[in-house]
C-alpha cells in the first residue's frame, strides 16, 4: 500500500502529461553535503541512478513540489526519500535558493536540460548529518570530494545538467575550485 | 513550419482552473523601483489595480511563468505589460530572487494569500528607468518614497500579502526602516 | 596563561584606538536561532550586556575579524566565546552574509551606530543546537519568540540598531511579521 | 567649521604599513559587466594593470574602503577612478555581496592571495553602460566573452585569484560555462 499521508496531490501519468504540455513544473534541487565544524564543504553526495531513457547516471536530489505543499515540506520529503529516513537534513534558515535552474526540453536553451517537461527549480545547498542509504529508485549514493566531484570523469556521468548545478552550487560556497 | 513545443503558450480558462488544481504555478513578482546613483532605493513603484472579486488595491507587479518562456522573458513581459513598453526595466544580472513567496488559497499558511491558485512565486527587485504608464488591467501607477511605502496606510491599501513581499524586498536591500 | 593558539593579532588598547582612527575595522554579526525541522526559526537569541557607556541593553553575537583569521573563524571564536563552548553553532555552508551592516559614529550615516568606531560587518544567521551559558561580558542569554524579538519593547532594549539588523535578518528567512 | 572624524580619510605609507600588520583591511572587489537587454551578461571586463612586483596582469577593479567612506561610495570612487568618469556604473539595489573574498599573505590559506596584507573583500557583479577608458595605474581595458574570460589562456594572466573570483561571479548570474 501507498503512504499517501504527505502527499497533497499526486497525479496520474496522464494527468501529469497533459499538465506537463501547459505550464511549467516547480521542482526543488538538493546538493547533499557534509561541513566541518566551520562550515566547510568537505563532501558532496550523489546518487547513482536510473534515467526514463533506460541509462545509468550520477545525480543530485531532485524532485516536483506538490499542490498544497511549501517548499521546505518538499524539500525534506525527496531527501528523506532519496537518502533514507535517517539523513538527518539541516534545512536552511533562509528559504532562498543559491540559484534557479531552469530545465528545458530543448537542451540549448539553458543548458540545463530534462526531455520531458519544462522545469523551473529552486536549488538548495543542504548539510546531511545522518546515515544515508539510498531509496526508491536510486542504486547507489556515494560522498565525493569536491575534487572529485568536480573532475571531467564525474561530470561526464551527470545528466541534464547536474555537473553544472553543482558547480554552481560549490560557487555559492566559495569553493569553486 | 514553426516548432511550437518551446513557445510559451497560453491557456483557455477552463484548462488553467484544471491545471490550478493540480499543481503549484511558478510566478515572479517584482518591485519596481528608481535608484540614486550609489543604487540606494528612492522610490518603490506601485500599481491600483481591480482583483477578481472587484476591490481595488495596491500591488506590486505579478505573473506566470509560461510554458517555455524563461524567469527573465517572463519578467520582462509583465513588466512592459504592466508598467508600458517605455518603462525600460533594468533585469538585474542575477537571477537569483531575493525571496521565494508561496501564495496559498488558505490565507494562514504563510501569511501570503491568493484565492484562486497555490503559487510560487520568485521576487526580485526591479530597477525601472523609463516613463511607466500603467496598462491592462491596472488603473493607476504610483512612486511612493521608503516612508510611505512601508506606512500603515499604505500597507491597508494592499491584499495578498503585497505589503510583506515589499518590506522583505526593502530588507534585501538593508533600507527596511 | 592566555591561549594565544588562535588569537593571530590582539591588539594594545592604545593601539586599537590608532587603527579606530584611520580605517575602518571589519566585523561579524551573527542572530543565533533555534530552528525546526523544516529550517524554520523557532526563536532567536539576545544576549544581555552591559555596553561601554556604562549602560545595559540586549545585543546579537558580534566582534572584530582579526588579522590572519578566515571569516568563519571569526565566527566560531566569538559564538563559543559569547554564547558558552557547548553551544554547538551550525555555521553555514555559504559565507555569503545575509547583509553588510555599516556601523558609523555618526549615528544618522546609515542608522546603525557605533561611537567608537567605523566598522564595515558581515551579518549572518546562524542556527545554535547545543546549550548556551552566557560567557565573558555577558550578563544573561535569552531565547525569544519572531513575535517578541519584534516588538516595541524589545526593540528599545537594543542599541546600535540590532533591533534592525534582526529584523534584517528574519527577513532574509522570509520570517518577518 | 567641518566635522572631518568622519570625512574618508587617506593614509600615509607608512602608517597603512602599520596598520595592515595589525589589522584586516575591508575592500570592495567589483566585476564589471555588460548586460543585454534581459539582464544576461554579454562581456565582462578587465583591466590591464601593472603590479607592485612589476608585472603586468589582468584584474578586476578591486579597492579599499576608507573611514568614513560607505561601501556604496568606495564602489562609485574604484569604478569611476579605474574605468574613467563617463563608465556610468549601475550600482545594485542590495548592498549584498556575491561573495566574500578573503586575500591573505599565504597563498594557500584561501586561494586568493595578497602579498601585502590580509584583505576582506565585499565582491559586486556591476553592469557599466558607459564608455569606459582606463586610468590611474590601468595600462588598458577591455570587454571579454564569458568563453574568453573563462578560458585558461585568460586564466593565466591574472593573479591574486581574480580568475576564480570572476567563476563565482559568473555562477552568481547562473553563467558558469
Amino acid at each position: 500500500m501507498q503512504d499517501i499521508s504527505t502527499a497533497p496531490s499526486w497525479l496520474a501519468e496522464e494527468e501529469l502529461s497533459w499538465v506537463r504540455e501547459r505550464v511549467p513544473l516547480v521542482c526543488v534541487d538538493a546538493v547533499p553535503v557534509r561541513l566541518d565544524h566551520l562550515g566547510q564543504i568537505e563532501k558532496v553526495g550523489l546518487l547513482l541512478r536510473a534515467l526514463p531513457d533506460e541509462t545509468v547516471s550520477r545525480a543530485i536530489v531532485t524532485g516536483r513540489i506538490l499542490r498544497g505543499e511549501t517548499v521546505r515540506e518538499a524539500l525534506w520529503r525527496h531527501l528523506t526519500k532519496d537518502l533514507g529516513p535517517d539523513c538527518d537534513p539541516q534545512l536552511p534558515a533562509s528559504i532562498t535558493p543559491f540559484t534557479v535552474v531552469e530545465y528545458f526540453p530543448d537542451p540549448h536553451r539553458t543548458g540545463f536540460h530534462d526531455p520531458r517537461q519544462h522545469m523551473v527549480s529552486l536549488a538548495y545547498v543542504v548539510p546531511v548529518n545522518g546515515e544515508c542509504r539510498p531509496a526508491e529508485d536510486a542504486l547507489d549514493f556515494a560522498w565525493l570530494t569536491v575534487e572529485e566531484v568536480t573532475s571531467r570523469a564525474v561530470a561526464t556521468e551527470m545528466s541534464q545538467g547536474h555537473d553544472r548545478v553543482i558547480r554552481h552550487a560549490l560557487a555559492s560556497c566559495r569553493q569553486l575550485p
